[in-house]
């Protein structure tokens, strides 16, 4: 059978052509029952040859990557992605855009899936997060040429529309809470050391801790998991005079220390407070609840897709900032012991 | 500039045209070294037509599609998809295959992805899950000729291969639990009346509740939201003879009962009993934590992207069945009142 062509499917149903194009590419323009007729028409035809003719007329892919870099078993009890998914998805669905996911267990297989995205012009932009303290991935997009956008870094990044986080101001009001309910050694659970916003919150943490006669700060490091942040918790309170409060990097490892806090010889918050970066519903259904950070995840991902498209369209996109995370000061955090 | 061909980049690189195929297709058969040599010079050479060339030679998109047919609410908060796309990954990376995402309010939304997808040449194949009880989609998939694999059905499917779910001695197992602790009225809060498995399961209920003399169930349906969940619960505490345990369709509905007992004017476990339907970290770190039964999402995933890869590859597999579901006793559960 001859491949039907757009001009073939327009004459049977008695449209335009134009209006074959935007059904079949997913584009406004058409009503949703022309769409309907249109895409059923070409599907009874074997219309088969978009994304060759689009590959070809250097065209969209319609499609946004997003590689998760993070171990299967954080990925999933972890909110922060899926959370992330559902805002890019919101704002990429409403424009024809798709997401293409991918897995990546380590750097070099991070690099070489987008070399081969944009190699088979399988997406038309990256969004990428997590900033890596030697991170070769804004050079490769740069090299690629592929429009990327960098969720959550500390300042402007050459060539790549960045979503700026300022975590010091966050920070100081943790530090504002914990001193003025008598804390004075504060320690810090952290996630993986090679993570930028990892060193960027240990430095925002000294400097806020430095603002305050009599405070000091303890970092242990963790890995974002339950066993990883009890494990980080035990070695702080191992020492010869531990923390009375406890910031974590994420709310995994928070939940996990108020749910073990008996193993660990504690009782949240009469011996210990603890504070999470990241709120979700993990922190607001244990007992006591967790003191943290809300945030946008979903509002601010659907603000990083809207400027990957405004970059694809147009060439080029400005800086935005994260929504502030607010402090929820909640059950986990109380006097310090002898206040 | 020329468009540079396979031949072009084998030259350049010094290797046959079959590796630099392999290499720009991301399949077995050369060397890590030389992928990455070969990516680099095509990406150098400007070498884009890949998805073309494939299109048009009715080659692979290496790229497998899901829709998530839920409320960005319910997808941010609920783990199970999160595991769903960890478990797909792992299988289909270290196939070379990447996933397509794709959010959908409606039914009629979702239809058209599939139906886009499809003509574009953009998937190979989909997995799709939660059944309706009237849905259309496994006859669009067999009309456009998609290989797709349903994930959790109750029995075969025409065409389409099936991981089959057997719910009836998991729900005979929870029923036997509560019995065994004397609960004679049993609530079950459901999840959305047009999913299949919300109807299969209430129908199992019944049956096994039907075994033992002398017990009853009473239905409520919920959104698999908390809202949903403490608002159905409600509904069932305020009948006349309310139930002193209820089984939940999720796990976000049933923490979300252990969470607001006191607005609800009930202790868990001493006046009613909880048990949720698919464990996960929010059930275990709540108190009392949930009895619920464990299954293994991810393992499961995987399963299912092995059978739609040997389903594109050789254009048969043959259908599986879901790991069966244990029940964990926790707190949740305990004597009915009086016993």
């Amino acid at each position: 059978m001859k491949r039907p062509t757009i001009i073939d499917i327009a004459r049977e149903v008695g449209v335009s052509k134009a209006a074959v194009s935007y059904a079949l590419n997913g584009r406004a323009g058409v009503s949703p029952q022309t769409r309907e007729r249109i895409l059923d028409v070409a599907a009874a035809m074997g219309w088969r040859a978009s994304s060759a003719a689009r590959a070809l007329s250097n065209d969209r892919a319609a499609n946004i990557g997003i590689v998760l870099a993070r171990s299967p078993e954080v990925l999933r009890t972890e909110p922060f992605f899926m959370q992330m998914l559902a805002g890019l998805e919101q704002t990429l669905s409403a424009e024809g855009f798709s997401l293409q996911l991918a897995l990546a267990a380590d750097t070099g297989t991070e690099l070489d899936t987008y070399r081969r995205w944009w190699a088979e012009r399988r997406v038309d932009g990256v969004v990428l997060t997590d900033l890596r303290v030697s991170d070769p991935r804004p050079e490769l997009l740069r090299e690629l040429g592929t429009p990327a956008v960098f969720f959550g870094t500390a300042g402007p990044m050459p060539g790549i529309p960045v979503l700026r986080a300022d975590e010091d101001e966050a920070i100081r009001s943790a530090i504002t809470h914990l001193a003025e309910l008598g804390h004075r050694r504060i320690g810090h659970v952290q996630g993986p050391a090679d993570l930028q916003h990892t060193v960027r919150r240990a430095d925002a943490l000294r400097r806020a801790v430095g603002e305050t006669p009599g405070l000091s700060v303890h970092h242990a490091s963790g890995d974002y998991t339950e066993e990883g942040g009890v494990r980080a918790t035990r070695r702080l309170l191992s020492a010869p005079n531990p923390p009375t409060a406890v910031i974590y990097d994420n709310d995994v490892m928070a939940v996990a220390t108020v749910v073990h806090a008996e193993e660990l010889g504690v009782r949240v918050p009469a011996d210990l407070s603890v504070l999470a970066w990241d709120d979700s519903m993990l922190c607001q259904v244990v007992r006591p609840a967790i003191t943290a950070f809300a945030h946008s995840v979903v509002v601010d991902s659907a603000t990083a897709a809207r400027m990957l498209l405004e970059l694809i369209e147009t060439g080029s996109a400005d800086d935005g900032e994260l929504s502030p995370r607010k402090l929820m000061p909640r059950g986990s955090t109380a006097p310090a012991p002898g206040n």
